[in-house]
């Protein structure tokens, strides 16, 4: 059975991790910052190495191209985004890079044409340095002038940035593309699950969609000594029975889908006045907008539950949501296959986190899959993926892209 | 029975809210400011009006004096104090001063010589504006050179307010006095009871003791997503259980004590982070010390069991307690038959708030009484005492005092 370059693909992932290498052992490559850019010529200069061809587009994308014969009008996609977080860990992103890269370069070597194209992206600033899925947003059509406009950088630097690589706003406005048949990336988990099991290899079902909810409970400033507690309308108790209530809510019936209440203030504030106002932030997460509809449902009448227990009123404003990526099942079936041959155990598993795959599933049948963190550690100098696995997710990748030509060429 | 002169007093009361006045009908009379100390003036002019004796001891407290013959070698003291919080009301202090002086006015006029002197005082600085509860700290011998280092005004400010009136640090200091037979003051509620019950005057029992706890639940920081809800450690659950089982542990075993937590925080503060961390200001009152003991060993007992049932830890950290006064059987018995004889109904009740009494409580047999304040309204321009409510309590201070020659004499 075919198996990748163990030895050249761990050393590649070494010699990447000293492009923007922080003292700790991470990196800090930040969207086409001149970390970023170093990364993005390595990489050139490993395609051209490796004799595949080479193409960047619009959007800054870079690909990695393993030509069927003739080459096929669409092709088969995979990959993941070399940019990172500040001082960030080394395997988030590149791995899913390098597995794919490795996966065309252990093809070409192996003489195999694929009866369709093959391609190894990595997409322009998913971290958002500048507003995060960046590139597989215009790869997908869905960027637009207003995301310019909330950039993280300001506009001198954004046009240096995009100059420094030699793309535009027009250029990335223009970067759709109509010839994806199917997607697949690799990712490190940042979470425990596989550890905690045991498994392998975590198949995403679903990358969960995200609400946050502005709430705020209001009731009547007191004297903390004077005013009776029976005749207080304390809006901190109010807020107390919600936290606590939707923790279990969510727990009792919406499990592995998670909420949060990570700020809350009371106001006027001080030890001797009772909370006239308590605001909180609340978010929540699942798999299926289904789901998440009924969670916000059920959300918001516990929200008027505890209002009403404490005699208080309570608003809400929602922000724009996140909306849940469902992947698609055969190009989940291809990736188990692939698993099932190379004797990797797997499980399906939500992904907690956002990925340029959920914008991918746009256009694409797409799915992905997660390799262990060690502790779950992500975004952190400390992010470790063990070399057996990294090894296993590029072994996957492989077999995963043969069964997917199968499928879709 | 005799009674006071309901007009002059009501319109003495009226006089002494024009000073200071804000537009919204309150006062602003900080200690030693211009309005204050025109407000003093006032009343040094009131009392030679009155042909009452005059004094000004060491730390500006002033007194309308009325003496027995011979004058006795001690006194009993009655009062309050002129000073207001910023944008305060026109009652709280000033009707407490101003009954003790009507009370005074009237057995002069009615040319009845007491047994034993009797004192009406004005306090300097009640409400904080300098440090609070000055005038009657100085009185009792318990000001120290610490108090003016924790002054809210700065030096320069603070000695050219003492030499507005002719005071310094050092006669401050030297102000404690030893020849008081017994203390009364009255004082609106500053709350509903007294209204809600339809009852004329609240016999204060006790003056609530003050516990404030800073404290601090620590769990671990996590993705909102990530991180499955039954692993986390998230440090709001722990202080939101601990909100709302202290609410009901302290309603269920220690009214009319209370509890409140004013301030809340979660670090690091963020919709999609579980919070690491907690932070809880955490105050509670009881007219009993040894109750305070019970309630915190209760409170501190209910932070433990919470922060185990979301495996977190606690830190708590006391600051300075006010201890409760207790109020003198002898001096509350007198009010209460000074009420029945007057037809006034009354029952006894905790005071929430601070007030110079409990100083005078040290050196004295002392107790206090409250008249309703409508909607329980205090330190805000509406406060509020019916004209009916304000001339009982006159009434109630000129028989109470009568009463208390009786048993102090």
């Amino acid at each position: 059975m075919l198996r990748i370059n163990e030895e050249r693909f761990l050393s590649d992932l070494k010699e990447l991790a000293e492009i923007g290498a922080t003292p700790d052992g991470g990196v800090s490559r930040q969207a086409l910052t001149p970390a970023d850019i170093e990364g993005r010529r390595w990489f050139q200069g490993k395609i051209a190495e490796a004799g595949l061809d080479y193409n960047m587009d619009g959007a800054g994308n870079q690909s990695a191209i393993l030509h069927s014969d003739p080459p096929s009008e669409k092709r088969i996609l995979a990959g993941s985004h070399l940019d990172s977080v500040p001082n960030g860990g080394r395997y988030d992103g590149s791995l899913g890079v390098l597995v794919a890269f490795e996966a065309l370069r252990t093809l070409k070597d192996s003489g195999i044409t694929p009866p369709v194209s093959l391609e190894a992206v990595n997409f322009t600033d998913e971290e958002s340095a500048i507003m995060g899925l960046m590139g597989s947003k215009a790869l997908v059509g869905q960027l637009t002038e207003a995301d310019f406009e909330r950039s993280r950088v300001d506009v001198d630097e954004l046009t240096r940035r995009f100059s420094a690589i030699g793309i535009t706003r027009e250029s990335m406005l223009a970067a759709r593309r109509d010839d994806a048949l199917a997607w697949v990336e690799l990712h490190i988990e940042q979470g425990t699950r596989l550890e905690t099991d045991g498994i392998d290899i975590g198949v995403v079902n679903a990358i969960v969609g995200i609400r946050s909810i502005h709430v705020t409970f209001r009731g009547e400033a007191a004297h903390a000594g004077a005013k009776p507690m029976e005749l207080r309308r304390d809006a901190l108790w109010g807020a107390s029975q919600f936290v606590l209530l939707a923790r279990q809510h969510v727990m009792d019936n919406y499990t592995p889908g998670v909420c949060n209440v990570g700020i809350i203030k009371a106001k006027p504030g001080a030890f001797n006045i009772v909370p006239a106002e308590v605001y909180c932030a609340l978010e929540f997460r699942h798999g299926s907008e289904a789901e998440m509809d009924r969670m916000q449902t059920d959300l918001l009448r516990l929200l008027r539950e505890c209002a009403a227990e404490f005699n208080l009123s309570v608003e809400y404003q929602a922000t724009p949501p996140v909306i849940p990526a469902t992947m698609s099942e055969s190009v989940m079936g291809a990736i188990e296959r692939a698993a099932d041959a190379l004797g990797l155990s797997r499980e399906r598993m939500l992904s907690f986190a956002g990925h340029d795959t959920q914008n991918v599933a746009a256009i694409a049948p797409a799915a992905m899959y997660f390799v262990p963190s060690v502790d779950g550690i992500s975004h952190n100098p400390k992010e470790f993926t063990r070399d057996a696995d990294c090894v296993n997710g590029a072994n996957l990748m492989l077999h995963t892209l043969l069964e997917l030509t199968k499928v879709f060429a």
